[in-house]
């Protein structure tokens, strides 16, 4: 049997723990399927006195994750923190410094300095795995850089924040509103300390810079990510949306277009029978087209120790392997400057305005989008709630930048009672 | 750049020309994503003068696909001849014999002569690879060996016979017979030459077989595969199925239990709203359940050129990327023999009985129900059609001796007018 394999591990939250869980646990079985040994050697974290319920002692304790991370009997970095900068990124930055492979579930960390971090990695020798940092116990960096490498990839979507999946569905299901849900979410200990991470779509929007940056061989960009959260979503919205045959999702998209790196995570309505569609609950679902393998989806839990932690344990296996792939899945210097391209690939989009129940009202709106080029697929007025009148219209293909325009252009008519809703039917 | 990767194919049917194609297209791509250039050298196939519509006359020509693996200018053996035996199995052996790695997309010699290959395989330093055997595109194998490698598994399912699940799902939505429906199959050119390797349920056990190996680290035993085709499905059970919320799928399902490997391809009822219920067409789909992980849930094409070479080129990228995996993902002769555990598991059962239209005919199948043990759930009687009545029946949780036992006790009773019908109903 080849050396053993030895891990420091800094952060034991949920998912920090779940790792120690797992490697005491199936220690034999891990063995067997590595061929080595792999050992927890060293903790850090926050606080050293607190209840965790795994047993500890057996392992060396640092204060200081940077001082874990530079230990002469730790192989590898097990990053767990969190946290774009700050200690994370210092001891990430150790690590690799010294040659040491690293291990993170950190989204944030990656989607702000991942070109960064891969670039230095790789300049010492050492690779950053991050399976655990998209759509949690789903293996879809693998399945992205590996399983799909022979492939040029078409398009990535992906629903990749379970909170927000649950709060759209628990609307859909109960017609509760949308703060009726968040409350519930919040109280289920669901949503971040920050809740805009979660339903202002930026945690999800993360993940997507990640994958995008595998698929398409660019360097992560996140700021480039059209964001978009669920906050605006109504009941309404939901149901109306029902009512065609849709469910409303957030919904991360990255395609490569004939103008650049088009990368948006924002509510969309995808149709109520697709795989999309029928993802209930906190369930996370990512789906990888690619030229010849036509479309995979990817289906678990996002969250969650069990899952984080099996993802954890994935890259560590890996490595026990000597499996030890770029960072994004080619050298970091190949990776190409994307260019952005925002909100290119034309939709169709549902729109719902309340309009001020004055005579001529639709023309005008109706006019307005005429004049924006855009053409109505579908029209019409629901339940006339006086002194406004509700209108659901479903627009042809159009670009968002049309739309916009239009949408820029209808407060002039002076017939609005409302801002006007706008929400992409996405092809799934 | 490291040495090139240099491939011999032996095989240019659909999938073949698929991987000819891919090397061809994506040469620049491939050798940015694994650091090398991987070209193919060498091809062999049964007929040589045929219009492929690929470009080979800048690769060697062998009429023996042992010869090609035999080639010094070859590194890698891909053998998509197919066959459990003959000169694939021999082209295989005298591959790994030398030392050389194989990629392969044959499912039946794998499950037939996989522990033999996987030992010599290892004696001579090689690897066997097999990722497009099994669901075609979806990159199941390595989700299965490396995604999920810190899992103890739980139960590995799947629905991975595309014609079989289109014939059923064409029956469900255009309430034809199967006769009719394997008609249009045949048509369309769905089916095996032997169509019984489909509808027979042994193509798709060949694939569980390989997944229950490395799932539960024993050595393949396709022979303990229980096997049920879908060849007695009727209209009739597909549509009293779908009244009570089912769909029935030809569904492979491994698990370990106290008393051994149970290893089941056979139609199941499983819930219409589950991933598995929903999955319509030849698409494929498998579920992995893992102690961390929970559920994650694979679907995309299991068939077609694309999907499958697809399937063949991840495992070419990964041995360009020196990733090098044990066949069955550990050491082949640490896999234990497994003890077949036959349909130990209980489940509820549907059954669809004729009975003669005699007094007291319900009361003396339910006797004998009774008297195996079987408790009833739901009975009734539908549309009496003279002379014969039929009736359903959804028992309770029994296991499959005990059925067994009724069914073989039923014909005593003299009111059967045909053979009893029992479809097993899977928790999913």
């Amino acid at each position: 049997m080849a050396e053993k394999l030895r891990l420091g591990i800094a952060g034991l939250g949920t998912v920090g723990t779940g790792v120690v869980r797992i490697v005491q646990r199936h220690a034999a079985l891990i063995a067997e399927r590595t061929g080595r040994a792999v050992e927890i050697t060293a903790v850090s974290a926050r606080t050293r006195d607190k209840e965790r319920g795994v047993r500890l002692n057996a392992y060396a304790w640092e204060d200081d994750p940077t001082a874990l991370a530079l230990r002469p009997d730790v192989d590898v970095f097990v990053e767990l923190m969190g946290g774009s900068d700050g200690p994370a990124k210092a001891a990430t930055e150790a690590a690799i410094a010294a040659g040491k492979d690293v291990v993170t579930a950190n989204k944030a960390m990656l989607a702000l300095h991942g070109q960064q971090l891969a670039e230095t990695a790789e300049k010492n020798g050492a690779v950053i795995r991050f399976e655990a940092a998209v759509a949690g116990g789903i293996p879809v960096v693998k399945a992205l850089t590996e399983g799909l490498a022979a492939n040029e990839m078409a398009r990535v979507m992906g629903v990749m924040n379970g909170t927000c999946n649950f709060i759209l569905t628990e609307m859909q299901n109960t017609g509760r509103s949308y703060d009726e849900v968040f409350r519930e979410a919040a109280e289920l200990g669901y949503l971040e300390a920050d809740p805009t991470l979660d339903v202002g779509g930026i945690d999800a929007g993360h993940k997507l810079a990640l994958l995008s940056a595998i698929a398409f061989g660019t360097q992560v960009d996140f700021g480039a990510v059209e964001l978009e959260g669920i906050e605006k979503i109504t009941i309404e919205d939901i149901e109306q949306a029902a009512d065609m045959g849709y469910r409303i999702k957030l919904l991360g998209v990255a395609q490569m277009t004939g103008r650049g790196l088009e990368q948006r995570m924002s509510p969309c309505l995808v149709p109520a029978t697709s795989p999309l569609g029928q993802l209930e609950a906190a369930t996370n679902m990512v789906v990888l087209e690619g030229d010849s393998v036509g479309q995979i989806v990817l289906r678990g839990a996002g969250a969650g120790e069990g899952p984080t932690a099996s993802a954890v344990m994935a890259d560590v296996v890996d490595l026990a392997r000597g499996i030890r792939v770029p960072t994004f899945g080619r050298p970091a210097q190949g990776l190409t400057k994307p260019t952005p391209a925002r909100s290119s690939v034309p939709a169709p989009y549902y729109m719902r305005i309340e309009l001020q129940d004055k005579p001529g009202a639709l023309a005008r709106i109706a006019t307005v989008l005429g004049d924006a080029g855009i053409s109505i697929d579908r029209m019409r007025q629901y339940g006339h709630v006086d002194p406004t009148a509700p209108v659901l219209i479903v627009t042809h293909k159009t670009s968002r930048s049309a739309l916009n325009d239009a949408i820029a252009a209808m407060p002039a008519t002076g017939v609005l009672a409302s801002d006007p809703v706008a929400i992409r039917i996405e092809e799934v």
